[in-house]
């Protein structure tokens, strides 16, 4: 069972990490998804590329991802972050989006005099985007979060889905979010 | 000269990177800097931290820096990288953040199980914030921008700013512009 459970949460953490198609024709944020994920039906939220940053970071599984990462939240979850406010209130959103790293010849070329050595990476390719919608209601049975993981404007599928909430559970005494705001230089 | 030039432009790309100190007290993006940066004039833009993200990169100088960064807009600049218009408008500003990065131990021990060798790392530490504020006329000399960099809410030296442009400069074909904006996955 520890093995399955393992097995969950891996296929969940690279969803669509491994895959480096190119990027469906427009942006899944210009409007909201048609398709709802399984289990929790959440849509891609209209326009979350827009909302406000709460931090970004970097994921490195050697072989299967190499990524550059940004969370946003919607209003009322950046003002949870600000706060400090746990559990997040009804109606906080957090997208969290994924890229391929890649290292950027042109930078490296502007830095290489002055700092040989020097490496520079930036967003690829648009890999997934992810999403927790709280509803202490709805989504009572896992810590009041619905899940949605969408790969070109597609939600992964049922099994996939279910590895979300397990996955977040360490998370718990922060009402199941990893990500902590990054504070303005 | 050109070693000079080299070293000139290796103190503003590192400029804060080597200081590890502690934030001030407060956040810079709270209100506007009182403090201008020398040469140029340009202020911290009040609530630049809540603007709209262009992007994200790492920068990796060895012994040197190792930074996760982002850089976010004003909605002049965000609706010029969205619609490709080159070169920016007067009034577009551009903040470019840098934090210390990190490996986060709460997610290396998550996603150890399953992906033995995974490495998250995430934003420590704010660094420094960087601005390029477009006015044609006023910084006619230097491609129409103005520069700044501030460490703690602080600007750095003459001798800093100094080396802005010529860094810049490789980037004469898109408006002196590094960074380039990342789509929605």
């Amino acid at each position: 069972m520890k093995r399955i459970a393992f097995l969950l949460i891996a296929v969940a953490t690279v969803a669509g990490v491994v895959a480096f198609t190119a990027p469906a024709s427009g942006h899944a944020d210009e409007a909201a998804s048609p398709i709802a994920s399984p289990i929790y039906g959440v849509k891609i939220p209209a326009g979350y590329r827009d909302w406000k940053l709460i931090a970004v970071d970097q994921l490195l599984i050697p072989g299967m991802a190499d990524q550059l990462r940004a969370q946003f939240g919607n209003d009322l979850a950046i003002k949870a972050f600000k706060e400090g406010t746990l559990p997040f209130p009804d109606g906080a959103i957090i997208a969290a989006t994924h890229w391929t790293r890649v290292p950027s010849e042109n930078n490296n070329e502007v830095l290489d005099g002055p700092f040989p050595g020097a490496q520079s990476f930036v967003v690829g390719s648009p890999v997934n985007v992810q999403f927790m919608v709280k509803d202490s209601k709805k989504y009572a049975a896992t810590g009041g979060w619905g899940f949605a993981d969408f790969k070109d404007g597609k939600p992964g599928d049922k099994a996939l889905h279910e590895t979300c909430f397990p996955c977040h559970r360490p998370a718990k005494d922060r009402d199941y979010v990893f990500t902590r705001y990054a504070p303005a230089p």
